[in-house]
């Protein structure tokens, strides 16, 4: 499948060995964003994968542009201007102690800045999905207005919309009034939707009954949310944390049909992107047709073991997935 | 509040990764001892903190003294002479490994050699209190006549005393017969002091019933060495560990009342430093006045995340660890 | 006791921190075999140890020879010529993540393509054992031929046998008709073996009731295997994982008799290179003549420890092992 | 001596190897700006120093803090707010490629939008100095008026001025019509003026008759510099390049006294920061009263030195300053 | 334009910091070959690049493709098999130490031992030039018939052919009596063709007067080769040394004309690499139509960079060269 | 040959990239010392060496072992007692910045305290030359003594005597007086020493007609110290600097014979162990009898090469220096 991406690229910075910024004079760094991350896992299941955004047209940007194209997605759609790119810091934890993130100046990015002349919407032709973040909906209203368009276009040319929903109320904190409604906008045009309880009920106001079962309220929510945006299919992920043991769930909803996957116990090595692992599983088993029950389980472990590499983009192929289902954890493979 | 340290700095010397020295030919170095690990906690929670010590008058004392300021410590108080300075080498285990402390020559330091007329006690003035460790007792007659000036000056400036033992029987291998006397000595003169069951029972000779629970023997050798001392504050940690699994509690006895903290289970990054952390939370707790209860869980978690940050100096704010004794641990902050 | 071990050095590569070849332009490299890992092992335990090998005639075969010389082994026996050396990469996995070892060519390696005479059998003089490792038959025939003189030389000087299975059927692929035969000629000639369950039923083709307990086919398997081909002493390993926590075991067959260690908890950092810490500790515990409960526990340890250190080579001594039998694991020690 | 400097940190991260950043993921970093770097200079050579600014209130602004302590200067006039620091990437080139400086967002920096609020310029009391460097006139209007402030306040309190003109025209590109008005209202404040021949001709319209040698249209752009502004003191260096080999002299004006010190050949490790470690010669020679031929000189060699140092700061004592105009270049001293 | 080089892809090793092999455990590696090392120049330069090779079916190929997108070049048309890729070992030499290149095992690596049907000719649609090394003519038979099969096919679609001799006498030891005849099959159908004096001259016979100055020599060698051969352009460097100082010329042979560069000094912070960059620089400055006096000291300029970048592939972009043409060497720029 | 040396090891500690002790946390260490680096040249030059020295007894030592294994040093001689070994660090120079050596603690070394009972003059048994360094006579009287013991002990076994003067006036500054004496006493039964002009005045009191030039002075000193002590062979090195360019001759005189090598302009890498690399090239040429002509050039090429090359311990092997003799410097070998 052929899928492209609309969405922002930062930079993220991060001490090595746990240690923190005052401890170090050395950072690594890589590209990220919801984006290149889920086309990153998708193209190592086999598709043919394009971002399009705007990167600072500078040594930054090539450096960007280089990276994104290792990772195997297309650079052919982005356009340069500007000078900035958003970049967060990252002190990761360990054991008890939380891994920090640091954002500096973003909402002056070239991304963030961009304007919809930059943008040639004829990069959909061909297309068989377009995905879409919702921290694009929260920037500022020229992005939003730029975001409606890529879904006109795409649905103009019948190109499936993905949209995950990413809502992150700090980024809203200046507009929460408006944000329901804007999140509805989109949804109402989604084919294949990430969204969780919080997302139902914080941000849609869906009232479901508090005394269900924490699943059952699940269920409940992606039923209020297929019904009222008529969206073809829902996924999301659960976590449970019991005396430092957590595990992670995935589940669909499509067709009025709730699956759930097993629960498996998390290894994490990097404390970000399973989510993104997660998608790219999901989205690669629904074009791939996989029976249901395998493809909410190939998605959960797609994002399980996105906890267990290196950077937020994820990086493990459909045999390793396979592998891990039918043999679960493995020491060493020669 | 004012708070000064008179105590060694060291050099530690680490191989990264978990190699031994024999594996590799690189160090991640840092400068650690006592004093500057308390205050580097302390300077952490809003407090003016100064060291006092000798460094050797080279580029490795210089070396040393950048490290203090970075650490938020004043180095205005820090005499030079000499050439060395005492160095241990860490081999970090892990699992079922054992971290492997190597030191070299120690007792010839700039510090140990120093002599009293190095040292200007007006520096006492206008602070709150001193910080001692018993390392500085265990060194040479000189050093301890050192100790014992500074205590004696302290005190005729009000200056509360704060007194951790750091009972090391190596160090007092050839003098173990008067090092009760040495310890009273000092003991009597503390405000504050950081005490456990074996100090009491194989370095005072307290005399515990044993057929009491390890809680209840601890609280009677807190009663013990409160009265003979007349010590205002005892503060002191208990580690259990039981199916590999450690856990960490810490104790406060004051004005006839022991108070425990919850029992927190232990990550370990650093298998080097959690008593200081400790210590640095104890005192902050005490000159801010905190709620008792609050106190020693807030001493106590101090204590259990400078287990999960690399180096003997603590790190760790107010916000982490009120936050911590709120939410427990959690995985990520943006 | 001097021991000589005739077998292939590899170099191993791996990126550092979990990163995989994709993530990574550096790689840390080390010199790996069964034969330098166990003679490493036994050189930490006091024994004098020689290797027996080809090496490329270049830089690579002295940069090999430098480092088989750092772990003090003698490299006196070491041959030169052509110009190639196996080569494995190593992505080390964590948690649910498997570690990835990925071959180049091998078997036109300086020592795969070795002939008898590149070997001067003298320096079989004066040895009390040779070690003989399963892969050396595997490749191909020359090698097998020059494998077999060396163990005929070795009888003639009445030098103990040590012959380690280590029988992977990858490596038989073409050939696996024969691979029971070639077997059967070098345990019949050797002393010591180090062997499973698996070399008993898949290799050798041992009946064993497979109603019986794992543990009794284990001990059925050694006294068909010691009675067969007239073996001294058998020694193996039991791995176990429940609930993402392992166990290892080890075991001994002499004499009619079955000994088992206690069950020890593994914490691995290094996912390579137990089984030849196992193996040292064992041909160490055999010639020093350890009473026979003590010497099944110090070689489990041995191999236990050999998962906590960097590399394939254990490199810990016979202090740390007994005194891990006697205290346990612990944190530190200074 | 007690000097203050008001100007922006930055953070440059930079490549190490002379890589580009297409071919890293690690960054090495630091935090740099005129200001501090003239106080780090001027810290080696035994003066108190001090830096106001603003930085952002999170944890890349405690990082900025330490480490500007650990260069020797102290941080209690720093002021926090904001999430924003300017960064500058540096790749650094080598031989016949040029290093390469690529900005990020500058201008939304916390520096950048502070406001006169923010600062206490009571930090001005018992000073002996104040440093003001050129680009603060040049980011917006607001942190001119606060740049004014400061040197109103420093004169209030007879505080010398030091000004470094710093003139950057793709700085002044929107707004150069008024450059030249802004820079005279600050050079006839100022006491010591760091300015060289083009700031004279370009940004100042001094007229000077170009059929002169180099030296004499620098001396005759002092001349009327000094006179036009009342300016005590002009420092500035001359840099000549000639088949690969460079030289480096400096000069300086005073009493329509016109000193320069011998031609120096450079040799540079570090292509940037030479010009901050000439002004902390400079500065320090002028407020140690040294003799004018050896200040010259001396101001000279310390440019020349910070050329051979990692990073931007200065980190050379008087001792090899003065050892250096004895005895030259020298390779090794034990 | 676009632009297609067939040709093996090596891995390159190399210790950091000038040591050898036996003085380090880490390696930098990065991916190389005289075709992407043209492709990334000519990838900088603004052309669309795609290399046809073969690469082992292993994550050791998967990183190299990752590398090789990396680098700008299309892997589309790389076909993956076997498990073996070619590696040089790099001791970096510096000063009066040369630098030390040692082989692995090379001709059984998978594009070596590729075969005709792995490659699928049409990828030559559409292309306007075909990049063929004189390396592939070496290795064995097999590979030779490929070579002229993808000369053959690109003669068929008009696509320009490009020859580097790459002459390499070590690669020819066994068969050189026919290695005349080989290149002379190619050279006849050639458009492009980097060579110079020894090729002429060692390898073709070219009967060249030797009492000429080495100039007028090379001028006849090409004259000679351009008639034999109707070759439409040929090109070529010459280095001289003197007294430690090493200059680069570029030459260019086309329509009896004989031009040359001007005379650059060399500054070389990586020894491999420049031939590469001068041939890319020489490719675009072709195909875009330079005029002749620009084409030959943009493709010198281009060469001479090549020595101060690290890697063997050219990064240099247009920009910089005609900047560094026009302005020579520059410190920094911002 | 076999080869013996007696002396100090030393460990050396290193900031990378040229940076100071305050810039960074990271150190390379080696393990060196005269004896240690003369014998790692001999061993790459084919000859049999043994260091008798004595370690401290923790895992300092053993890394020191070990290394000293990997230099292709025998470590049989080795003992091991107390707990120090003499530090250095070494802040790099580069350009116009000097080295900066800075020892800790050294009199208080393993080797500084050891005393005659901890060595076994057997191992002179079957030695052909015995290596004795300036430095072990200015320590402290017993470890004169011992040294005084070894060459009465080699003496006896008709073993040659190499004596290197490395006369350093800091280690003798309590004890001027007597040095003359001391070093009088060994020289008089040495075979081979290494002295040059200042040994024979500053030291030995020699009086040599300043008016000469600089190399009949040396001529003259060495005529005078080989009559006076009955010196068979006398070398040396001279260093030339004019413009920053340095270069560097080697001398030998025996049988009244003054011989010089050419002069060879240096290339310096590490600014440490030129002297142990010429020292090692000598008596390599002494003892396979070359011609002298050839000899000291060898030598000479030895130190010139050492320069080039990381650490203290001369690595390079008779064929470099040959090819070096022969074809001078070149780029790149293949």
């Amino acid at each position: 499948m052929k899928i492209l991406a609309f969405g922002e690229v930062m930079m993220r910075m991060m001490p090595s060995n746990y240690k923190t910024l005052s401890q170090t004079n050395t950072l690594e760094f890589l590209f990220t964003g919801t984006g290149i991350n889920v086309l990153s896992g998708l193209y190592q299941m086999g598709h043919q994968v394009y971002i399009v955004t705007k990167l600072p047209d500078n040594n930054v940007g090539k450096a960007a542009s280089a990276e994104i194209r290792k990772l195997g997605i297309h650079d052919c759609y982005i356009c340069y201007g500007g000078n900035h790119i958003g970049i967060y810091f990252l002190e990761q934890g360990i054991g008890n102690r939380a891994s920090q993130v640091t954002y500096l100046n973003r909402k002056d990015s070239s991304f963030c800045l961009s304007q919809i002349s930059d943008y040639d919407f004829s990069c959909l032709d061909g297309m068989d999905a377009l995905h879409i973040c919702g921290i694009s909906l929260a920037v500022n209203e020229n992005l939003r207005q730029i975001t409606y368009k890529f879904i006109e276009e795409a649905k103009k040319r019948h190109v499936k919309i993905i949209f995950d929903c990413n809502y992150r109320p700090s980024l809203w904190a200046h507009q929460s009034f408006c944000a329901k409604e804007i999140y509805e906008n989109v949804l109402k045009q989604a084919d294949i939707v990430f969204a969780g309880l919080k997302d139902a009920t914080l941000l849609l106001n869906k009232k479901i009954d508090s005394s269900l079962s924490h699943i059952e309220q699940i269920k409940e929510a992606c039923r209020q949310m297929s019904h009222d945006y008529q969206i073809e299919t829902i996924f999301g992920t659960i976590r449970n944390t019991q005396n430092h043991i957590s595990t992670l769930n995935g589940y669909m909803y499509n067709s009025n049909q709730f699956l759930m996957s097993p629960s498996y116990e998390l290894t994490i090595y990097d404390r970000i992107g399973a989510g993104d692992g997660f998608a790219a599983g999901a989205i690669h088993g629904y074009f791939s047709n996989m029976d249901p029950h395998l493809l909410i389980q190939y998605a959960t472990v797609s994002g399980l073991l996105a906890h267990t590499t290196y950077g937020d983009s994820p990086i493990i192929g459909e045999d390793t997935i396979l592998d891990f289902i039918k043999n679960g954890c493995v020491l060493l493979k020669r």
